[in-house]
């Protein structure tokens, strides 16, 4: 006879409290791979290439997944979630930002010499900084340059400062000129055509051309292949989906593997509850949505501030309260932030636990 | 010839990134031992105990700096942070917290067994968990009953309830009486006052008094000892201070012992300026204040957002602006929040790079 849900899943709270206390972020294996499995194919139906970034899981178990799903290589953020990943056989990879910190300190050098890395830069000065480091490690270093189509983040802002950087990458030895980055914002894809074509243009008069063109982010799920020219989508939330994805309207709560386990530990007044999770477990990343994360349990709950270890629940708005000792299940905001907070997360297919995943590249600020 | 300050200042961050690359969260171990120095002093002149809250620091090295100035014993937030104390040697650990995942998973039980342990609760449930762990372990339990005097967070709202627990304990073998927890609301004092002198001669009457009555925070040093009745007071943020303890008056911009160095990667207009160091290195714990961080060499810049490994500056208000490949020094706004980052601490005693100490305790949960 088949247990009732409900009952199987305190069945699963109980046994998260006693094999690793709360609170405790555990994923779920079975939602991990259908997740995979949806962003490869977004890509693979408009002729992309699937470059997840791996900035949101920090686990090559997970990366390796993607691989194995289809991905033909992977973004990283930092030189150090790169290591990380090479570490553990993974060689195709763009590190998607201006990398001056690793540059100095040798680590890119380094790196360079055990694999041939894709980087990227938006000034001279980065590189400069590149060739030096591809000179050390003697090895040609290929090169996207970051375009900025309105995101007002890192980035050129012109098609012109790509021609120049190009030409710089075009006259050193030790740079090879592969690409472009793009990020663009949601409603950024017709400026981003424009910027291309001109860039395009530039390049060819350089007689360059860009062997990828990449677009990147889950939201951008929306516009994935509107890009005429683009050659491979990164995105990285997607893997495991959050709040923010649902407000963007690219997941469904059913998308969301990971949950944070966390118990009520205090009830001071009837409309007030405390869980164990704080700022040091969810993060402060609120992200323009009404409180800190969402109790499946108890919808209705606000998670209305955070201390570092303690998450102030409203429960002005439930019918039905949690007790003190309750586990609840709480969906962050940005899961991103959230995983980068600690070292494993806990691994469940359904209602049994089946693993314990490191977040082996957690933390890696260079 | 001594050098000049800047250049001095510049040597170092040449040594930081070199030898670290960036962003890099340096402490000033000259400026931590002044600030201990500080906070025993107050507590000192108060006739206090003095148990520094290690939330801040995470660091067994760090907590013995203050014992070693004569503090009587440690605060820990978590189970996780007391076993890596205990681990390194310390004893007199108050956990500030109802403990109901670490009772669950059996780690309270452990530790308990290992050393006395100073627990804390608000409601009947964390003290069936307790005196449980301390039959498990065979040790009777030290407890502190958590009272709120207006910070509605955790802690029993009524001297009524203290004396309720109170009773529960001293009918249980297996749990000790030892005292009460406050965290009073700076403008709180009074009420925590009179919530003392009812709870005192509830416990009288019971034929049991209060060991350890304890105060706590950093921006509560402005009213130590205002308590007619307090023991020892807990203090976290002092060490390293933060804008926050600035904006609260009891720290100046020369006693933040910590600063995160980072490099500006990125120029994309005459306004606006990228830090390699985002959500991930400063967090998003804005705490009230405007942007997330303070640059000392260009203190009219704003850090208006974070990405996750990007700080978006605004440079509008600066006559000078920083170039591409310059490292800046941040102060954060919340320093608790900021350590628990990193795996690891560098050290400096003026400009002299002298340690790295690891955050030992970093991440801990549960």
């Amino acid at each position: 006879m088949t247990k009732p849900q409900n009952e199987l899943i305190e069945n699963l709270k109980q046994n998260i409290i006693k094999n690793f206390g709360t609170p405790c972020p555990v994923i779920d294996l079975d939602i991990v791979q259908t997740n995979i499995n949806h962003a490869q194919k977004l890509c693979d139906v408009k002729g992309l290439a699937n470059r997840p970034h791996i900035k949101t899981h920090k686990s090559p178990v997970l990366a390796k997944m993607q691989i194995a799903a289809g991905a033909k290589g992977i973004t990283c953020q930092k030189l150090g979630e790169a290591e990380v990943m090479v570490d553990a056989g993974i060689t195709d990879i763009i590190i998607a930002t201006n990398l001056l910190g690793a540059a100095a300190s040798g680590r890119l050098t380094s790196l360079q010499r055990r694999i041939s890395l894709k980087v990227c830069a938006d000034n001279p000065f980065s590189l400069a900084a590149y060739s030096e480091a591809a000179q050390q490690a003697n090895r040609v270093m290929d090169v996207l340059i970051e375009c900025d189509t309105g995101r007002h983040r890192a980035g050129v802002v012109t098609p012109v400062e790509v021609i120049t950087l190009a030409r710089i990458i075009k006259n050193d030895p030790m740079l090879n000129f592969v690409g472009l980055l793009f990020y663009p914002p949601l409603n950024g894809w017709s400026q981003t055509q424009e910027f291309w074509k001109k860039t395009k243009e530039g390049l060819k008069s350089l007689g360059m051309s860009a062997k990828i063109v990449s677009t990147g982010g889950t939201p951008n799920f929306q516009n994935i292949g509107q890009l005429d020219g683009a050659t491979e989508h990164r995105a990285g939330t997607c893997i495991f989906n959050d709040l923010m994805m649902i407000k963007a309207g690219v997941a469904k709560f059913e998308d969301c593997a990971l949950q944070v386990f966390t118990s009520v530990v205090s009830r001071g007044a009837v409309d007030r509850g405390i869980l164990d999770a704080g700022s040091k477990t969810l993060t402060s990343d609120q992200s323009g949505l009404e409180g800190f994360g969402r109790l499946l349990e108890y919808p209705n709950a606000i998670i209305e501030k955070l201390a570092e270890e303690h998450g102030f629940l409203d429960l002005s708005k439930c019918l039905n309260k949690p007790n003190i000792g309750d586990i609840v299940r709480v969906i962050p905001n940005h899961v991103c932030v959230a995983v980068n907070m600690v070292d494993q997360l806990v691994a469940v297919r359904g209602n049994e636990i089946v693993d314990v995943i490191p977040i082996a590249a957690r933390g890696m600020l260079v």
